[in-house]
């Protein structure tokens, strides 16, 4: 139980961050608290696992990961305790196996798309855009990078390094200046943070823009999303809340202005007709098959046939 | 028998209209009919029952509840009378249940999508748009709605009155001022008279002009329409028929002039393109997924798989 | 003066309306007025007709035929009582003698662009667009119409009745299935209110919706505007604006509801880029030339060049 | 084995081609195969067939139908020989039942969306398109058909002989006027050499060009296709590979040239923003459902659910 | 006289053909007539020419080069016969000068416009646009050109064997393949049949199309027209008649078939929303200035200013 | 002579700076030139002024302002060298006079377009963009600004600390986030670098990303350009060329890298599709009507009428 909460605890104060470590730690947490406690049986044993999925639930509502995470750990069947326990396990080992494994396999699904002598824009510093990258580069394909700076936290300079790094010729832009070298580009490829049910991307600030002028220049559009990032949640209309971040990362003299305010929205939302494919560790698929993914791999359904 | 004959009579003459009516009085009626039937084996009743879905069938064969109501309570399974006769007089109960209950859980699904200080238009008289905006009002969101006079048979007249009972303050606009007022417009909600298989929208005359000024003013566009509004007969291609009503609901001088004769549309068509979700009681989807709703919850399979 | 003061006053209580009456009436008054004064000299003379063009002006302020019929008869020249008196009165009759040739003028060029077999789309009820229509069908073009009824005044059967006299086919439709005919529609023909310097048009209510429809399924979108419909203010960033007609209009029983209002603006703004042509009584022009015609034709240059 | 042999070459030397052709000869020659040998046992069946499955996918590895037909063959079960014998033989009857029923059945289910009086635009010589035109002129629709060259190998001409045979009233155009006569078209039909995961379509050159005047004229385009013509593997992010042809095929004097070289691509890509339907023999579906037929009709799924 | 009527019958058989020889021949044939004749007076000089004028004239009534000389040169001045013949003699020449400069003119402005390493698209075979890509060429600019083949007459055969003798690489599609490769292309440069008053562009058949794929992908289109191209009498509501070749052309085996006609139209209409410039002999100018051209350099003027 | 060389040098050193100060200073220099100097007669006087022109032009040959300042004074007349000295000299003053009223002239043209309530858009740091807010807020116009951070150099920062000087409302938000906010905007406003004769528009980069943003919202467009932002240059087809700034100013820890690089344009073009009209001293046109800006204003015509 402390570890649990120890767990939850890291994951609310951001200490735990990124989609794919929440949802891993979550995961190893669940299934930790649950081969510890002693239940007096099967019910008791529910109760108590209910109990503590709630816990990290509620540490960060609105992580798609996380909750993703723990209703697939809590999926596990059982009529006893120690089957209960057993296929809890195996969930969550699932879990962690298939999240370790997908940013490879996207990296290899994506780069069938890349062509040799290709231009591919990426935006922020996203892994497994940059999977899809590396692995094309180490396919033997000749491929060259425009990377964005991305304001306010200025990620691109983490993804120029690390695309230095590997050898790859890199050019940094401005995020206003996309416009002005899209059409040297054959492709942009960029991760997403959620992916909603109707195949729209929210994505780090500036996202859309960039959609928006690929699409103006016809050029494509490509989302690396692991399947855990897709939403169930917005299937029955929630909508994704769009965290707004510290003014001072904008412009740290803000205090000393009295009509100015700053606005700092860190996500926006590209709509689904602007994106042409979404690599997932189970397939490149259109935006619009979003709910297929979250029926087939996360295991949401509508709710029921009638009769 | 008499009863059947009696509902189906209502439905042919128009007497029971709209097509939540009609399915439920449809289900009822096939209910009632197999309750009251006794045949000599399963052959008889399931000839009996079969005969009985055809003649409401023939009513109004365009409508598009009525057949997914039928469809949806002959699935009933049974190898002798009893058994078939409980089947089917769930299939019906379920049926008219999920009907009953599909307005109130598209108010609250859409409603989700609605925000404080939300602008939103509408078109027309429907319940199940009207259903979220009141859900929304009542969830203490502060909306405004524009409103449709909704030529000629000025439904929006109806529309603005629920509303003005409701408290939500409210605007009334000619159709044709739609695109002067859709820049402070946040969201359009309409209903639905039928959902095809590729996700178009058959709906009151106006809707795809409204839908237009939308797209082109980037102003999100919402179809509020319960599961038995989509058609599993455009998947075999079927054209959804467009009613032409009276001349005289347009001109009544109409038969004094020689060289003019009036265009009555009552529906037209809004491509997917143009609808970014559509909630239904089972969830909000992308208009693309409207196979699925087919599928799974009308329960029409594409024919079969090889071998 | 009496005379003066009695066309002003039944400008300005809109006894005398229409763009092309109204421009007539106020040259002929300044006429008139100037005809009759008897002045010691040249500067008496420009002073009082100063002030009689400024009476007239402030009728309707807003009315682009009425100052641009006042600034016209202005630019009368004399160095004497009886030559600026002549020339005044010269202005003043080739202004109502061009008016009453435009009509008949833009019927001829624009008939030219009608082809044999074409279907024509009209809103509202102008006489320059129906001039156009006719000129056609007279030079034995086998025209059809299909035109708007023009919600809120139904304008549209005033001009379903006019082309039935003529013996046109035609056929009528409320205004929001103009996007379910216009595939069938080879050409709009429009009227107009006020043209802009940048070409914009200012017409009745619902005509900008019927050229995004025209513009989406690339039908051609031809103005009819007599050269003093063009606004010269709006070259000095003057915005047109847009009359809020009464709300009964709309409604009749308005007053009864609480917490609705009708909102009823008379005309809208039809960008340029959906207008493929304006024809006028000096050519057909692209709506981007509309300076060219402000500056030729109404003789507003802009201020002057360096040094 | 030897008749494997025959067939494979066949298919390799292109004697044997075109979709339907190819996939049904593959289908045939793995049932005559596994008719004939004499294996020891399961094992031995399986290593057999599996082998010769593979000597026949390898003769074209990107025709689409010969992997489909034989994925769908090797789908057999059995744990001794006979069962699986008689297995693999019957899903090599049913493909080719189910391939020689499609063009008929695509030709139902296209020919309704086609209306009486209908212009109807195709492009290359796809015989599942001219099953829909057949049908819907068979069915009493008057229909007229507008056909392309369809350079550089004139497949038109095909078309045009073929129109003219059956009776319909057919006009020839080259390949470029097609927006010159968009306008009075009111649908494409096109067929298809494959369909990917997201929708879009390959198909002879020239086919997007078409599609993209469709779009700009709000003119419906539909695409015919079996469903063996949809690629599983591009849901695998692979691209569809686009052939090259001879040079002399559009410029017979290009080796005279020095500095000129031809560029003949066989195929062009259309996205599927630009298709409103494609009708296969198992229902008429939006582009962006494709993923469903390779699901339920080719058998291929994601990978797997977690846990 | 004989020779002029020489001139005129070798415009009508179009043994004289194309924009440049038939507007010199024109021009020359005129002035040669005036210097010729012996006429008793001025009126009779103006009755001689005028007469001489209609001949040529009515030899091609649409060639808008023919109308254009022939109004050029006729806006001679002269109170008697001496100074009116010398007049007409010298605008003759300065016809035949500019019209001699003006391919190399628009090649140097043109080709300013072509940066070092830029992919040109063209269509046909233009001098004019040919002239742009060999200024650049040149000046040492390392330019590419794909070129089309441009049925039913394959006028790109001639172009790529000019570019071949120019040493310039180029590639050579055919005309539907342009979509597939004008991502690669920096801009498309055409020629000019005809200019219109609002900036429309009529041209050989397949241009319109190359410009929609180019406005798609946002790519530049030029168009290099000498100002005699830019057609007065569009400006008075003329429509440019498009002319219908011979179906032979297309299709020799035409004849047989009952039901099939070949439709062979000459050119197709650009609108002017999908080219960025025109450049003419006296500017680049953006297609809405064409009505400055046909007033500036044509000396074609609205009808007068009122008063 | 030394002051024009020490007033060139400042020009080339960028010492002065900004389009009004570069214009103002050139004129000034060369009044002081021409004032001081001693010529034998007008050939020498013309000769004189003609190398100081020169040598202020290639201080930076690219400066739209500077080469349209020494144009207009350029323009001088006279026959002796007196009467071209003062005329010189009043060309430079009513450059100096024009420039230094156009800011507030602009100010009073774009604030009339400017509505009570509006929300406008603001991109960099442009003074005329800002007169235009100023002239609107000080009319009692309640207008709220949106101001974009305007990466590299930030002058956002300047924008918003003048707009909280003035007291008005103020957003600061990130370039990147436009698209976010941008259905909250009434219009954007920005300033001009150099406006093209096609009236496309160079600004500081990330401009045209802005009115892309708009355009698809629907959002209006204004520019605001004093007339000698306007380029003669661009109508014989020479392209403005965009500076490329240091790299530093993007990613100062660059040349740590080996494979990156920084672009840094400081300009793009937004094309005039985009635009809906430039504010200028002389009025509001659309982008189209540029070249009469360049013709009336800046005295560039044409080359010559025929004969």
């Amino acid at each position: 139980m402390d570890q649990l909460l120890d767990t939850a605890e890291k994951i609310r104060s951001m200490e735990i961050r990124g989609a794919a470590l929440i949802g891993r730690a979550a995961a190893g947490a669940l299934k930790e608290f649950a081969l510890a406690i002693d239940p007096s049986g099967i019910e008791e044993f529910n109760a108590q696992v209910d109990m503590a999925a709630d816990i990290l639930l509620n540490t960060r509502p609105t992580a798609v990961s996380l909750s993703n995470a723990i209703r697939m750990v809590m999926r596990y069947r059982g009529d006893e305790v120690e089957s209960a326990r057993t296929s809890l396990a195996k969930n969550a080992d699932g879990f962690v196996e298939r999240s370790l494994m997908a940013v490879e396999r996207i990296g290899e699904i994506g780069s069938r798309r890349v062509r040799d002598g290709d231009v591919i824009l990426t935006h922020c510093n996203s892994s497994v855009a940059l999977s899809i990258i590396k692995t094309a580069f180490d396919a033997g394909k000749d491929v060259k990078v425009i990377a964005t700076e991305s304001r306010p936290r200025y990620q691109g300079h983490l993804t120029v390094k690390t695309l230095d790094g590997w050898g790859i010729e890199t050019e940094l832009v401005v995020d206003s200046a996309v416009r002005s070298v899209i059409n040297e580009v054959d492709e942009v490829i960029v991760g997403a943070d959620v992916v909603t049910a109707s195949g729209s991307l929210v994505n780090k600030i500036g996202t859309a823009a960039i959609a928006l002028a690929a699409h103006e220049a016809r050029t494509s559009f490509m989302v690396a999303a692991e399947t855990y990032k897709f939403s169930p949640e917005t299937l029955m209309g929630e909508l994704v809340p769009i965290e707004e971040r510290a003014a001072e990362e904008v412009y740290p003299g803000i205090s000393e202005l009295k009509h100015v305010r700053v606005r700092n929205p860190a996500f926006d939302v590209t709509p689904h007709q602007y994106i042409d494919v979404i690599c997932t560790e189970v397939g490149a698929i259109p935006p619009e098959m979003s709910y297929l993914v979250i029926k087939e791999m996360l295991g949401w359904e509508m709710e029921g046939r009638v009769p």
